[in-house]
């Protein structure tokens, strides 16, 4: 008898999660992945910024799965879905399926301004990350070797477009370089004389989170030199700067944590989906008319809850990750299957090398406290033991000397572009 | 009063070397290098093959020379040199110098086949490392991937050109990747079937070292499963393999590590240079007719001691470093300069997991124990104290484990090329 053969497209917390509630089961399972790795997303500014080496938070997905005899991996990028004949279509071959989860995540999202891209990059893969690295640690090169003071102060000019989660965590960590990290390692300039600029077109930064911990997140912000302005429409990013309204920031190094698509692919299933791509699924996870095709994570409108989308975070994705399985699981036993339900257990942000902000539950809380809690959390979840002991290690380390372990430059500096 | 002006071009071994023994001393010093990190490079090839991270063998030149306030780092690629003026020229700005100690080493070398490179990469850089791994790790899901078995063994064949240590090393760590690191991984092929081949066109590998080591090398190899031919010359590389006499070696994966030319700096000076572009240097280490340039390292060609050129490797560097240095000081203070004498304290190479074979001044040993020794000579010398707990902990980690934790396949894949 052929066991049902399960594809799973993308190993981001939502594919992995599924995989691994698949492991042993009577099923036939096939993960794809363009990547051969699976990424610790929530820590990948930390390698943009120089304190993590890739390989820290990033697990070879084949790795992670090698005891799941029933499970294989294949790296191959998807270029297409076919529901009707149940194909999926990558570069190389087609994979047959009895049933799909779709979980290919987003992308970054320029609000129709892709030409922005390259000069604005987002924060998504290893890839991103050095190229963001690079860009930040050549800036500091270029200033101190040029005598040009318009070129020195917009090369120690960084603007991070963008304040939820991710856009406060790399300005916090961007301005704990300047002023800690390279304090001693340059003789021309004053590195702690960088000017940060944390751009967000909302009344407030971390919108998600509750007023309070906007505030005190701002003003921790502030206190490592960060100019947070809220309010902040960018109209145009510039080789050498950022438009603001009727104001012009010269700069060197623009980051983009502003916007996010959905993949491509949750529009090859030809039913309804929302503004920014994500597919409108039903309380059971499949997409209207589609009973065998599940789409969890970024790439999912899931609306059935509190009336509009849930976030775009890990625990959704894992949580609705778990519940597809259960519902594949159903159909194959021919029983019902059941509407998803998220648990949210909390939100949290790290600014720089001690302070955090947190919302479990509505118990709110910032400070010290807060960033144990965010170590902690960061540190259970990140897969693989010895990972865990490594990266514990460097934040020791780092966090008593304000050391940086993978400051290189590295690929094609950033002005032969 | 001014004080003298000493350019070090290039922070390899040698530079930075030269730098450390000018730190303190009454002189203006100012380091050049194309890259902001000094690179370990007897490490390199365990990052090629994803035992470490990039960023536990490198550390930024700045941050190394950060406590001498007499020393300036400039990231920089040079272009020119100008001995009748005492400038070097980089592409934004020129440097005069009194004294120039020129250490920029050496590129790979294809013996007139430039069209090569591509296709047999070598390894110098940490960008050669990355690639390296890239092509590697890629090989193996290539193989999974496929059906025809033709691909599928060509993907599984890997070449290596060039039998000294770095070939060497290369092919050990392939082999054991190979055989144990990835054996649970995968579901439709059996890494352990991977064919490895180490061309030498040498009648024996390890050509530096004794008879008897390069024999005890090779029955190693053998036992890794690597094939060793030597007297073998390669007649053509392909995208498709490697034509070797009248042979042809179907494989995805050839890398380079036969044979090197100096940096095109050396040719600048106006004096005479060998066949592979190092510049005759007189015993005091300056080329003549030019005795306030001193040339050190892969760049110089050293004859006096024993009628050859010393050898390409790092104590040569470090050793004409300081006496650069102490002639450079000697005539600052108007006393003469002494000639250069290399104090050969030994060679070793490793291959693979706990073996390896050395010579240490006519007392030579192998296996386990020169193991050990290769161990320890490689952590002392490694920069840095938080380098040196993490490389050790990931080697004590891999050595029980046989993981390699840095298994990511980053950049642009392979095949778009």
């Amino acid at each position: 008898m052929n066991r049902p053969k399960i594809l799973i497209a993308g190993a981001g917390f939502g594919g992995l999660t599924a995989a691994s509630a698949l492991a042993h089961e009577p099923v036939e399972v096939v993960v794809l992945d363009r990547l051969n790795h699976h990424l610790f997303q929530p820590l990948l500014y930390q390698v943009a910024t120089a304190a993590l080496s890739p390989a820290q938070i990033a697990q070879p997905i084949r790795h992670i799965l090698r005891h799941a005899k029933n499970i294989t991996v294949a790296m191959a990028e998807i270029v297409g879905v076919e529901p009707a004949s149940n194909r999926i279509i990558t570069r190389d071959r087609s994979y047959p399926y009895d049933y799909l989860i779709l979980a290919t995540g987003s992308r970054h999202f320029y609000f129709g301004h892709p030409e922005w891209e390259p000069l604005a990059p987002g924060l998504k893969s290893i890839d991103d990350a050095l190229e963001i690295r690079r860009r930040l640690l050549f800036a500091f090169e270029e200033a101190e070797k040029t005598d040009d003071p318009a070129i020195r102060a917009a090369a120690l000019t960084f603007v991070v477009i963008g304040g939820g989660p991710t856009g406060v965590e790399m300005a916090g960590a961007i301005g704990e370089i300047a002023r800690y990290t390279m304090v001693r390692d340059f003789r021309r300039i004053d590195p702690s004389q960088a000017r940060i600029v944390l751009l967000e077109a909302a009344p407030r930064i971390l919108p998600a989170l509750a007023e309070t911990l906007s505030a005190k997140a701002s003003a921790k912000l502030r206190q490592l030199g960060v100019e947070v302005r809220t309010g902040t429409k960018v109209s145009n990013v510039r080789t050498d700067g950022v438009e603001i309204d009727e104001a012009f920031i010269p700069s060197r190094t623009v980051l983009w944590t502003a916007g996010n698509a959905a993949s491509p692919l949750g529009k090859m299933l030809g039913t309804e989906t929302d503004r920014v791509g994500r597919v409108w699924v039903s309380p059971d996870l499949t997409p209207p008319g589609r009973p065998n095709i599940f789409v969890i994570g970024d790439l999912a409108n899931f609306s059935h809850q509190t009336g509009s989308p849930l976030p775009g975070v890990s625990p959704v994705a894992m949580q609705q990750a778990r519940h597809a399985v259960r519902n594949i699981l159903a159909k194959i036993d021919g029983r019902p299957t059941a509407p998803f339900h998220y648990f949210d257990k909390g939100t949290m942000a790290t600014i720089g090398r001690r302070a955090a902000v947190a919302d479990i539950r509505g118990l709110r809380f910032n400070g010290f406290l807060a960033w144990l809690a965010w170590l902690f959390v960061h540190l259970i979840f990140l897969v693989g033991f010895r990972n865990r002991v490594l990266v514990f290690l460097e934040w020791t380390w780092s966090y008593f000397n304000f050391y940086r372990g993978a400051r290189l430059i590295t690929g094609t500096p950033p002005h032969t572009q």
